[in-house]
């Protein structure tokens, strides 16, 4: 056993070349309740030189910062892109004075209307939906009646599920937006996380990084091996998809102790064919 | 203005002709609140030769004759019949003992538990969903877990909408089934409703009827229409239908009092491009 306190050594060549990392979160750093193993030491050996890169639509980036900190992942608020944060600037920014009705959590909606966002229930000239762990038939019905008189739909990201705690699925983003776009025949105007650009396309400028310096480190080959090779980056991925190097970021460094067992594959599977349901409608907006 | 009390005369050849009728509910009979104009007459001039054959799938038969009677239309619970009730009877009967997570409303669970149905919350061989007004997040990631685990999911119908009030859609078991589907990546085994021809088939077995005497009345052509194709039965579509013959069931009669004006389409064109979502799946099943 090592009592080598230092980070050990990347094996991943890509990795050892990368000037710069952009990182998926769930299923790759966290899954829910928990820091997946190896986390802590890919952060740390990248140290200053990383940014966390999500389709997470719930938290803001101090939130999440906090949350990480008891996981013991210490990242700066202002190292983290989200989907739903960047949704609303997005929405914001283009849209200033819009009438937005929000279908997300109630951290995402104070953020909207921490910039100033004009957040209503009725006479919505958009609906905003995220990933709203209150979803329900009532504001199902909210929602749709807006789109239907008229208001446009943009949705923070599009996975149906992420990875929860003791293997099971938390319903996403995607699968709300399945009910909304059923209901109403409406389809989003934009969807606005990974694999389209502009998630990575924040990182790297936050990071001040070129993209040819950069690997992504996932654990779907959907969004985060698809957004990052839009952008001409390498793509390392861990978890049990097809052409993932080691079932955990642990795998990635030499010296992590004995092979991570292989967990189910349910969840990765999931993710692959839910994710091609949205893949039109993704590369429609990316 | 007419001061006779009696039914006035049908218009419609084929109304004129037809021993039985079918008659389609949400839309056609009633729009949540209220009765369409017309449907009393209808039912009065086919009193006894009648069924309604719904994909409702909140309520009960005799919770749902109660509901009518307070509406001014008085059917016979026998003479109604429900996709949630056939869903549940279809299940019990062919897979007795079978431990079933039901994502439905109260009634349907009373219905179910009625029938000797063993109602569980996980552990599950069947999920059956039907529309669910308490729908959420919660439940999806319930129900969503369980087909995950190998569960077989079964559903009550698959409309995406039905009519509400003020002009306003009710997002149906379709929309909720979507989500389902989005996030567990299981296609349901079966869809109870229309226009699969089990429920048009309940409806002639309950009325001794046959189907070449019969006509389907409906506002719906993926639905009703085309299941009464399937059986060989003409359809007198009334609503906002390419082919419907009248905007409500009173333009059916020769002296009911001047033309409806026309409603807004959005429902019925929402019905029709969100049915469209669930084709592939209906027809598998029928």
């Amino acid at each position: 056993m090592s009592t080598n306190h230092k980070t050990p050594a990347v094996t991943d060549a890509r990795l050892a070349r990368a000037r710069h990392l952009l990182v998926d979160l769930d299923g790759t750093l966290v899954r829910q309740q928990e820091a997946i193993a190896g986390a802590a030491e890919l952060l740390k050996h990248f140290e200053g030189r990383y940014a966390i890169v999500s389709n997470n639509s719930t938290h803001t980036a101090p939130g999440l910062a906090q949350r990480l900190r008891r996981l013991g992942l210490r990242v700066p608020a202002e190292r983290i892109v989200l989907a739903g944060e960047l949704a609303v600037r997005q929405l914001v920014s283009e849209q200033p004075g819009a009438r937005v009705m929000m279908v997300a959590s109630p951290a995402l909606q104070r953020y909207a209307r921490s910039l100033g966002c004009d957040l209503v229930q009725s006479g919505a000239d958009f609906v905003l939906l995220a990933l709203d762990m209150q979803f329900s038939h009532a504001r199902l019905a909210l929602a749709v009646n807006e789109l239907l008189r008229g208001a446009q739909l943009v949705a923070s990201n599009a996975d149906a599920t992420h990875p929860g705690p003791h293997g099971r699925v938390v319903p996403e983003t995607g699968a709300l937006l399945a009910a909304v776009v059923a209901a109403s025949g409406v389809r989003p105007l934009r969807v606005t996380g990974k694999p389209a650009p502009l998630l990575f396309e924040e990182g790297l400028r936050c990071l001040g990084a070129r993209a040819e310096d950069t690997v992504v480190v996932g654990d779907n080959p959907l969004t985060d091996a698809e957004g990052a090779g839009r952008l001409g980056m390498a793509c390392v991925l861990v978890g049990q998809a097809p052409g993932a190097v080691a079932p955990s970021v642990a795998g990635l460094f030499a010296s992590s102790g004995p092979a991570q067992p292989v967990e189910e594959t349910a969840q990765y599977r999931l993710s692959e064919s839910t994710s091609k349901v949205w893949r039109s409608v993704r590369t429609e907006v990316s």
